[in-house]
């Protein structure tokens, strides 16, 4: 990780941003703490993450205020929710240039029953609709193979941040 | 690099957008192509980025369609460009997080002269603004004791996407 400091040198709240989330994984456990993944376990089942380096990213996410630890369980906070239009953003941006088979997600705008459009909006009501409204539904492209419990639970609709049913 | 592979059990689009832009420095490169940065020079002295590494990056962002090698330059494909969003949200939330001094950059529409807001649409017209349509001026946050010839190009308003004049 020796490039790390080097981003200081960068003026751009892009390279401050980037010494948070710009560590490998560490958007990807963002993603399933937006999904309602909580527990340590969880994440390295789901994540095929190395414990040690689950474990450093998780504290990391802790110091620098993107998750809350209660108990065992670690909750996003504010400033962790707050990156909900990045990950999916990123993520349809990955669909529409490296996907076959169409997204692996789609999030439904729970008041209108209709999925967001690439850019957050509902196409119903018109409104750039936060994480707490959305519900998660299998996609064309998911990859149906995965067995951890988090993949199995996420085939069902589940609400976005509440914690998912393992 | 080690932990590059394992993304590739990850469904998600997500993972494999942080393939193609997850490495470090990548997604600077990227927000200094959309800035008007062409040539492989500018982009180090800007970046302070170990020659080797930029160039492995400049290549792999080529190979992944997001970057097109025309003779000296390197230049956004249209996959490349339609990273603006993500660009622009993720240093809006460094802004929001971690800036004391409010955002180093202004995106403005040119049609209006208004800065876009964090969502990247323009407060006058209501339209979510593309980067050929917006000028960067210098913002409160910004640090101007970089003396490179990019960082001091970039202290007058430029139009983004066109190269900058230096």
């Amino acid at each position: 990780m020796a490039l790390g400091k080097d981003y200081v040198k960068q003026e751009c709240s892009l390279a401050r941003a980037l010494e948070v989330v710009g560590e490998r994984w560490t958007l990807l456990i963002v993603r399933d703490a937006l999904y309602g993944v909580r527990r340590f376990g969880h994440f390295q089942t789901h994540l095929d993450i190395p414990r040690a380096v689950l474990s450093a990213r998780l504290q990391s996410l802790v110091d620098t205020g993107v998750l809350d630890k209660q108990g065992h369980d670690y909750v996003l906070t504010g400033t962790g929710r707050d990156l909900w239009p990045i990950v999916h953003s990123l993520a349809r941006w990955g669909d529409r240039n490296f996907s076959d088979r169409g997204p692996c997600r789609l999030f439904v705008h729970i008041g209108c029953s209709e999925p967001i459009d690439a850019g957050g909006a509902c196409p119903a009501c018109g409104r750039v609709v936060p994480p707490e409204e959305l519900e998660i539904h299998p996609g064309p492209g998911l990859d149906a193979a995965r067995q951890d419990p988090v993949s199995v639970a996420l085939r069902s609709p589940h609400r976005l941040l509440e914690p998912v049913p393992v």
